[in-house]
């Protein structure tokens, strides 16, 4: 098969490629990073006009760039719309990086950078898939239209800004996105679940300034800890969150999705040593896998507070911070659970601290109807890429996008993923397995391919 | 009188030195400021010269160096011992300052700069009054022995291997130390009873590594949630701390020093001033005077874990921390209570994370008896000094090594204080009331002249 031979000989190429693509650190939530950001988008327009596609466009928005192309040429055929991003996550913690998070490193069959994984790795699959197939064929089989954002990890601020003033342009007839994991190495997967995400911010401000803790301590109220006694009540013994009617809209899971869930090739070995920790912590009644991919949570993700520094300093501070978010599940509406999470927040703290509460980003959950025969092209695209079953999971994590576009289009979403579950996305050491950069490339070029035939 | 004209007339010139010490910024706690430790002291040891002292030395610790002094050429005159602390508390958060730390600023009638309350100010009182019993009597009254570490705010790690190896030479009839604040402003005052100080850390470890809290979120254990958790055990609904055996030893408050505490001219409102939160939060059934003074406290001190920087970040992360602090009176053993909370931090963490606790210092509360007659050489000094009614208080703060002299030498211990309690020492914006700075100078001028006539 030409197409494959193909993208088999190109192999160093592509790594080399990707590995330039990597080394820009495009930071979206640091903005000191904004000429990388400026300088990768550029790299991202460049790609595109390599693969053949047209009409490529640097749209600027209130923060970071969008990088637009399409080859629409296949008069007839099916169009797609590809979205990914080009911005990464921040590297900090720097000093628990094996290699540097912007020197991509090859070890064990593993490309080790930020981003490697989530996304700037899969947007490349998709851009050599399409170039594979332009060199091959001499012209793409179908029309894509490729959006490529850079304000993903920050909540796609002006992404959707950029699609209702486009909408008649980005018309397609399914979204594809390689955005997620794959249940685990060797199961290449298809999702067709993703939770919301809500994510927060608070500040709690108990005396006007730091105090001596010696001299004030017994009295004056200490943001630490009541912001600690705040926290502590956000859960129930069950870790279940401990907000009044945070689970009101929560679908029931029917008895054959638990079924198939359960039936998954999922090792919960490999997951628990995975985390790494003496053992595992989530709500009583679910499977890991159920509370990984169909309840709603709530997680800090940062606190601080007072004195952090090397040795002793006996303070009580004026300020205690914390970011949190929850992760949502059909049906729970961002707007709605925000609020509950504003008024349980402020019925808790005490009248003697003031406190600041605010929404940095919401995000709905998805579930998509799977029935449409685009799923089946690309389950068998994966097959014949990867030479491995593949099978339908659902994800933790959360494509704000996705939901709005299905909520818009009202189009099949595919979301083939070829991060994996270990790849230590937004951590150090982010990797992507060669083996699924290589196999994505594949199955990504025949998926394109086969959806020529469809109608 | 002579020696009090002499000390009117040298206000420029000694305000003059005590901005040039306070410049120098020597925070113990910070490694990157050694150099400035060691200059901070030089700088004493030139001054206790200028004042006239013998053999004065500059002794290194395995930390920061000591700075000894004496003048014993009163014959069958008393001895006293004075001690202070030439190093100061890290300035941060530094953009709190209104001038910056270590750019010491006179506005409205006080000196603004880290250190010159807590200690620098109160240790260029008692050398300045030095010098002026010498410039006017042409020798000092009475003998002294002058001892000023660098480790203070560091838990004074060196000081007691120093008194232990110098026992002989240290001997003195009384200790007389100025770290302490007085009640109010032109309320002199003399502290009998410190609280004792235990300092912790302590290190929360889920995860191996930071996780995607979208792939890992409602089943992997979150080290800051369960940090919170442990922190909110900590106390109960009283704000009383609910470490089993914590209050065992807490000595009674008698009746007649409630009503004398009670009774002293202490404005609830100011203080509520100081603090400057909408409520104060102290253990149920005591005064607030008996809350800051009587009773153990446990406060947070510094909290941390997560992503802390701009915007938005997805992490579960592996690791989180604290500091935090008890504060001990009478007749607590902080070895004992060092122990009781580890143990109860031990029971209260769940399975599914590790811990690393560590005590960073200990110390022990004390209190005087105060029915010796330098007591009243003091008091009378201090009006005299001030033209004011002094006062005896206790103080919620801790210094170690008042207790171990104490406990060591068996001798009167009288803590003159030249502080105030809006003085914010520990935090941005620290100062010291000038009219306390040169009451002060003549009162302990005084107070040495007077202790001549005592036998």
């Amino acid at each position: 098969m030409e197409l494959i031979e193909y993208i088999e000989s190109r192999r160093d190429e592509h790594l080399k490629e990707l590995v330039e693509f990597l080394r820009i650190p495009s930071v979206s939530a640091q903005s000191e990073h904004k000429p990388d950001i400026e300088r990768a988008a550029r790299w991202v327009a460049e790609q595109l006009r390599g693969a053949g596609l047209e009409n490529v466009t640097i749209t600027p928005t209130n923060m970071h760039p969008l990088v637009y192309g399409e080859s629409l040429g296949a008069k007839g055929k099916p169009t797609i719309l590809f979205y990914g991003h080009y911005d990464v996550q921040p590297a900090e913690p720097l000093d628990l990086w094996t290699s540097a998070a912007f020197e991509p490193t090859v070890r064990d069959g593993n490309l080790f950078a930020r981003g490697s994984a989530d996304d700037k790795g899969q947007v490349h699959i998709h851009i050599k898939a399409l170039e594979a197939l332009r060199k091959t064929l001499g012209q793409l089989p179908i029309n894509v239209k490729v959006m490529i954002e850079g304000e993903e990890e920050v909540g796609s601020v002006n992404l959707w800004e950029f699609v209702r003033g486009n909408r008649e342009r980005l018309k397609a007839d399914a979204l594809v996105v390689s955005d997620t994991s794959m249940l685990a190495k060797g199961a290449p997967s298809i999702t067709y679940g993703l939770r919301g995400l809500n994510y927060y911010q608070i500040e709690i401000t108990g005396p006007r300034q730091d105090l001596h803790s010696g001299v004030f301590g017994g009295a004056a109220p200490n943001p630490i800890t009541i912001l600690a006694e705040t926290i502590a009540k956000l859960h129930d013994k069950n870790f279940q969150v401990a907000i009044p009617g945070f689970y009101a809209d929560v679908a029931a899971l029917s008895r054959e999705e638990r079924k198939a869930l359960a039936s998954l090739p999922w090792k919960e070995k490999e997951f628990r040593a995975t985390v790494g920790a003496p053992g595992l912590g989530g709500e009583k009644g679910y499977t890991i896998i159920e509370q990984l991919w169909t309840r709603p949570t709530l997680e800090l993700n940062g606190i601080w507070g007072g004195y952090t520094g090397e040795g002793a300093k006996t303070v009580i501070p004026s300020k205690a911070y914390a970011k949190f978010s929850t992760r949502l599940v059909p049906n729970q509406d961002p707007t709605k659970v925000a609020k509950l999470v504003e008024r349980q927040i402020g019925k808790l703290l005490p009248k003697t601290v003031t406190a600041k509460f605010e929404v940095l980003s919401t995000g709905k959950p998805w579930v998509a109807a799977y029935t449409h025969p685009i799923f089946q092209k690309a389950i068998q695209a994966l097959e014949a890429g990867f030479g491995k079953r593949a099978v339908f999971i659902r994800e933790g994590g959360s494509i704000p996008f996705v939901t709005q576009m299905h909520d818009t289009f009202k189009i099949p979403c595919v979301l083939m993923g070829f991060g994996l579950p270990d790849e230590n996305a937004h951590a150090p050491d982010e990797h992507i397995a060669l083996e699924n950069y290589f196999g994505g490339i594949k199955s990504v070029a025949l998926f394109y391919a086969g959806l020529a035939d469809m109608q």
